[in-house]
């Protein structure tokens, strides 16, 4: 059989993989992977061969795994957090039509907005949006609607991908959009580097996330008008009675 | 130290468990859970010490958890998919205030809109919205009005608890909302039991949606504009050049 992997390591650390990742990964032959991914796993696979692209590239990335799975190679494609979550698993997928014989098995990971909650405490704990500020993908205009939305709803919201070094003040045009709807004081909370060394978490108000800079490896989470910040804990009461 | 982790088991088998949350679980003494989150590990821990308490009980739940934790046992509050959605880890941290001396720790999971993504090939490659029906701990019209902005905002929807014996129509009602702005065609997906015994998956339009009984073990997928049946697979294009 044919087989391509495409796995969510989760956040960085070992410990967060699933033992399912990880037997999957001990399965394969070739991993495959954006570099900055490839080199959280390597020390503990090398024995393993390596593919690696740069950011731009995941179309040539995903075709090369594609590939080597249909020359017979088991392929572990690897995302960091949950490879289905602004990860490979669907262009993998789109591709794989053209290789009818290679089977794809997506596995799982934890994702930053899980891993990233867990680190603040608790603030996922109602109905929630995951949105990416990345426009390089989507219109700025469309992100913007939903922003808006996700606001008017009340919705707890994680952003991924909330800036570059192109796009420095999109979390700042963002939190704008959001003070439509929410208080400045909305409990908010960042994580960088979860699960990786240099980790480092931080709540705050919605007001004070305005005027904050974070880099392209931190997940901002905005409370809903419940969210409570409780000592350095970040937490939305789901309604029980306490 | 007294020390009282949360962790997320992952969707049940226990490969779908991260490492963490197994040695988390090796480490303590007593497990607290749902009964029925608990009869998924209990074999593979034949020497631990159970506590658990039926679903409407949740408080007392974590009480227990904070009490032994409190006299000096460690304890593993465990909790399907991940305890940070629609899990206990924001209840006990509201609880554990009283409880100075004892030390939360969070361990995240694998949620069912993860694993259940996973299963049907990659619905969430674009922001998505994660709403639960149930309408125990939160007002139906709140509901109502979220289910809208996320159709309006053309999110990928995962519905949590779509059913029970009280609420058999509740999924009929959330598609009507989502008619509104979405087309009948609309890609859908849905996984019953993920990672357990008599795990199904089906991939079906939003019209047919409406027509299908679901039970409460079930995780619902609606596709976004651009979300697409391939086969057996539901796959939302995240807009790379092919």
């Amino acid at each position: 059989m044919k087989l391509l992997y495409v796995i969510g390591i989760g956040p960085g650390k070992r410990s967060g993989m699933t033992l399912e990742a990880q037997s999957a990964i001990e399965q394969s032959g070739l991993i495959v992977g954006y570099h900055v991914y490839v080199d959280l796993i390597k020390d503990d696979y090398p024995d393993k061969e390596y593919y690696t692209t740069p950011m731009t590239q995941e179309t040539e990335r995903c075709k090369e795994a594609l590939r080597r799975a249909n020359e017979g190679t088991t392929v572990a494609m690897i995302c960091s957090g949950d490879a289905g979550v602004y990860g490979m698993s669907g262009l993998i997928l789109q591709l794989a039509e053209e290789y009818p014989e290679v089977e794809v098995e997506v596995i799982a990971g934890v994702t930053a907005a899980m891993s990233g909650a867990a680190r603040l405490g608790a603030p996922l704990m109602h109905d929630f949006a995951v949105i990416s500020l990345s426009d390089r993908l989507t219109p700025w205009e469309k992100i913007e609607k939903r922003l808006r939305l996700a606001a008017e709803g009340d919705y707890v919201i994680v952003l991924y991908n909330p800036s570059s070094k192109a796009r420095s003040d999109y979390l700042m045009r963002a939190c704008d959009i959001l003070l439509e709807h929410a208080s400045p004081e909305t409990a908010c909370g960042l994580v960088e580097s979860i699960g990786r060394n240099g980790e480092q978490a931080q709540v705050l108000t919605l007001e004070a996330l305005r005027n904050t800079s974070v880099n392209m490896f931190t997940t901002v989470f905005i409370g809903n008008s419940q969210t409570m910040i409780s000592g350095d804990k970040l937490v939305t009461p789901r309604g029980y009675r306490l």
